[in-house]
């Protein structure tokens, strides 16, 4: 647990450019982290201390078509980053913002680890009071219920690993509590659930989850495929930005407004800084056979920084150990495939991002 | 476009009891609305001006199988407020509370209307700025391509006929804005209704709509299944009130606070006026021979009252008609079963709510 842990970040992608993810690194190597940055060497100067620089000025974060650009350019950035890690280089990758990007080159070069049916991306969202974290919110727009078991494993170690959750309460995101509401995807990913997490040392499954208990508390991890995954995330920033506007609007309005504004501003400071997305890192790719975190393209170098520390941490906890070992035990692991197939990346229909 | 409108209203299932649909009526009664009450007349006493009360003290708004009810309890106050509108009694029927056993009731005594797949229920939400109606909230869990077509026009004829808006933008609730994301589902949803929307004269189609556009004022009506529908909504509720209360718990921590939420509290009444959900009363269940309104049970009469006035408008400016026109002209409507299953009910799966 003493040994350095060192992440392989692409430096490309972020909105306030690669001198932001170079000042997100100096961060993270002040709390004994190694960095390898991959971007324009040229924009990250001084290096600083704990921090290399290995100079990939050719970005795809901002390309049409990232699966294709992931596989034709070997020397972008973000390809560069990951391929350290599937190397050994490196024991995490972290992304400048490109969503898309990243998620094609960790599923092309790390590969999928051993018995996952395909890999997931897990965002955890802080709600005040009780942070949840929702995968896959999408990478993979069809899913089957085994995958949704898997992904309900695979959040329950990450949350355990990487957020500290002594046993998360894993819920299924659904249009009702009871067993028999939902798609019949969902109405057999519970079935499956219920008996596959019965007695697993990593997970407290909680059943169904609806959409007003996602902020509610009651789960801290909701499962479910990454086309609701996704529209949920978006509807909850969605909805909270513009009911924060709505508020702020009304404490524009009139002198009275403002005056209560300003008495009630440093309280919702607070109450923003509890809710900053940058505050988690961004969103975890899960299911390989390293660790991989793409933050939001809109984030400082605080919520790279974080990336960076808690891919650290879950490096650290063996985030990847703890969901092959919990999967195992619940024997939710894919059967091996035959070996032809393996060396071609598995039986499994690719993942959507994968693009086949 | 005179003659006056009647509403069938099943007075039991509501939070604050039948007394307080009885007020929701006599405030419909001043403005014009016929309402025929079903529900305990002892507790209906005095009987407002322009109401009439029939004695239905049975009531299913709580049982755990509101299908199976409404099919043997034909004295249920729903089912009677329902059949009332069948036979001609009434134009349009509002429950008391109780969502299943109302669009139970509503599908098997008022039917579908020609060439409509599926009924969907459809929930304006008060947006501030940019009120929105989602459709289906969780008539359908599952639903083919075909019935999203429907349901966007549906939504149109609604959202122009009830809401008054003059040609309404429609939008597929999706993971990303591209007319090739979505599920298999959505992406041929799409497709159809590019093509069947073009020339509409009740509905601007704007494509896919992301979680965070649905609050964004991008469209007056988000399609989607009912499963995706109801989460969406759910979590809108959730998080909006979570939201809220952390405004208000900020508001209370501290005299500054205190003194702040005080100033900001006219305010923020206006704010919260213009998101009640009583206003637009509650989900309206299309596709329907008639126009049915479920109002939530937790409404109080004010609630009751908009769901009796906004059925009547929907009566008076037609929303059945205009969706069955729009429709028609759009190619979208069902083709004829034959004749034994049409009179059976129809050759389609029956609504999740069915049952079957």
């Amino acid at each position: 647990m003493t040994s350095t842990v060192t992440v392989a970040v692409d430096a490309n992608g972020a909105d306030l450019g690669p001198a932001e993810v170079a000042a997100g690194a100096a961060i993270a190597a002040q709390q004994g982290v190694r960095v390898i940055l991959f971007g324009p060497a040229a924009q990250m100067q001084p290096v600083p201390e704990g921090v290399t620089v290995v100079d990939a000025p050719v970005s795809i974060a901002k390309v049409a078509d990232p699966v294709r650009a992931a596989r034709s350019t070997p020397e972008a950035s973000v390809v560069q980053a990951v391929r350290a890690v599937a190397a050994g280089d490196a024991d995490a990758f972290v992304s400048g913002g490109s969503t898309g990007s990243a998620l094609a080159a960790g599923l092309f070069e790390i590969r999928r680890d051993r018995g996952i049916h395909r890999p997931a991306l897990a965002l955890p969202i802080p709600v005040p009071g009780h942070p949840v974290t929702i995968l896959d919110v999408g990478a993979n727009t069809e899913v089957r219920p085994e995958h949704l078991v898997q992904f309900a494993f695979m959040g329950a170690a990450f949350a355990q690993a990487v957020l500290g959750v002594d046993k998360p309460r894993v819920g299924l995101l659904s249009n009702g509590e009871e067993a028999i509401k939902g798609t019949p995807l969902v109405v057999e990913a519970h079935e499956a659930l219920t008996a596959r997490a019965l007695g697993s040392p990593i997970m407290d499954f909680v059943g169904n989850v609806e959409g007003t208990q996602v902020t509610a508390g009651v789960a801290d991890v909701v499962v479910a495929d990454g086309f609701t995954g996704n529209i949920a995330l978006k509807l909850m920033e969605g909805v909270s930005q513009k009911t924060m506007a709505a508020v702020r609007e009304v404490a524009m309005a009139s002198w009275r407004g403002r005056l209560g504004g300003l008495l009630l501003r440093p309280g919702l400071r607070a109450f923003r800084d509890e809710i900053d997305p940058e505050g988690p890192g961004g969103a975890y790719l899960l299911g390989l056979r390293k660790l991989g975190v793409v933050p939001h393209g809109r984030f400082t170098r605080y919520g790279f920084s974080q990336a960076m520390l808690l891919a650290a941490r879950g490096v650290r906890a063996d985030v990847v150990g703890r969901t092959h070992a919990a999967l195992e035990a619940a024997g939710a692991l894919k059967a091996p495939a035959p070996l032809a197939q393996e060396r071609a990346g598995g039986s499994e229909p690719a993942t959507t991002v994968g693009g086949s």
